[in-house]
């Protein structure tokens, strides 16, 4: 299978690297920036192109995966395409395609945080797959069972509310992890101490609700410890509004 | 030597099991609840006792891990004793114990969520000593190494800001975690998709600070796909809050 990697960020180099590592051959990599493309194309041992223009037009898989904003842009230059274009975005509909004059396309959506630096196992990332037709469907079908175990079908609708759910889930709560390092920078303490208290916080849920485990001063209605926390934090506006609006939803779900 | 653990919640149950595990003995294990106190007894061998004038008074150590709240009218009833009282604490101060007239005692504050149904590896859990002298500390740190490899020196005021900070990293966090399921409810989409990401996201700041590794659209301002998310909430002012809340959060720590 001849694929073109249309993007050079974080999700476009773990998704490249993970096919090609199940034997297709990533023929040339896109980035507006050349030396990102490169950088990328190099560990692909691919072709670096910063032109559309200059798209191999002979590809089987077009895989864009760039910021939302820029998809449409990309796509429109994709027209007339014989092979499959998808996208690999959350937020974005499966609608883009057909409004631009696509033929064959879908999206693979994988549900997780990429950092270029974290080598990441692929096998156990969920795969939200949709296509424009049952055809295509199983073609992409075909490319993400060699890369995970967790394949989903998803529609578009369904897919944004992943994405939403995907921010409290991940973005907020890292958020959270850096607020809980900032208190304890205050003081010279480490954040080390609490790393083994946020895995577990996150193991907890691999087998239970998060429902049924949450603890906390919040849960137990201790309001003389959330007075003495807010005292600590008086100071900051910011922090104190986060834990004011956290707890009074804690609160309110255990009613 | 010989222990007594004066409370059976999920604290004091992996602690006392812990503590049995490296050799000691606890002789009594009290609750106000007898049924509590005959469950953890049970599994530990030990006397269950329900009122504190039948408590044992020849032990080596007493383990106080009741609510905080509770602390206080325990521990006035413990004056006199020879053995070292010891609560588990992170928002109680260590000066409770001089207050009530206790003579030999400290603080052992397992930074860690407990909850009876799930196994923990107290090997890897935080453990934060605190003591009234340097001898007491000292025995207190012989008892900490067995049960842990991660034993600090805290003293009350940091331990009220890493109990502070763990309400961030791990209750609130897990309420996050809990809103993303719901959000996927109305779908009746499974939880299932979100645990590896909630698991990565968790790993990723085992060996990166969270500040350096934050991703997500409040970070990469894209606020069109921050209106897209708010209007598919709008309904709900709790979670549209806590959105606008924390994404608001997150651009203040970039700007």
């Amino acid at each position: 299978m001849k694929v073109v990697c249309l993007g050079s960020g974080n999700v476009a180099t773990h998704l490249a690297c993970a096919i090609k590592a199940t034997g297709a051959n990533i023929i040339q990599v896109y980035s507006k920036t050349l030396a990102n493309a490169r950088a990328l194309a190099s560990v692909l041992n691919s072709q670096a192109i910063d032109h559309l223009e200059q798209l191999n037009r002979e590809a089987d898989l077009y895989i864009v995966s760039i910021n939302d904003d820029a998809i449409e842009s990309v796509v429109r230059q994709l027209k007339g395409l014989k092979g499959m274009v998808v996208h690999t975005a959350g937020a974005t509909s499966l609608s883009v395609f057909e409004e631009l004059g696509i033929n064959r396309y879908g999206v693979l959506y994988p549900l997780q945080t990429f950092s270029k630096s974290r080598p990441v196992d692929f096998s156990t990332i969920p795969l939200c797959l949709e296509a424009g037709s049952k055809d295509d469907l199983q073609t992409l079908q075909q490319v993400a069972v060699k890369l995970s175990t967790l394949v989903y079908e998803v529609n578009s609708e369904d897919r944004k509310l992943l994405h939403l759910a995907a921010v409290f889930a991940c973005n907020f709560t890292n958020h959270l992890y850096h607020l809980s390092a900032s208190l304890l920078e205050r003081k010279g303490l480490n954040f080390d101490i609490l790393k083994p208290l946020i895995l577990e916080t996150a193991a907890k849920v691999q087998n239970a609700m998060p429902y049924e485990v949450q603890t906390g001063p919040a849960r137990r209605g201790d309001e003389a410890t959330m007075e003495r926390h807010l005292a600590m934090i008086q100071e900051n506006p910011m922090l104190t509004d986060i834990y004011e609006t956290l707890s009074k939803s804690i609160k309110k779900t255990y009613l």
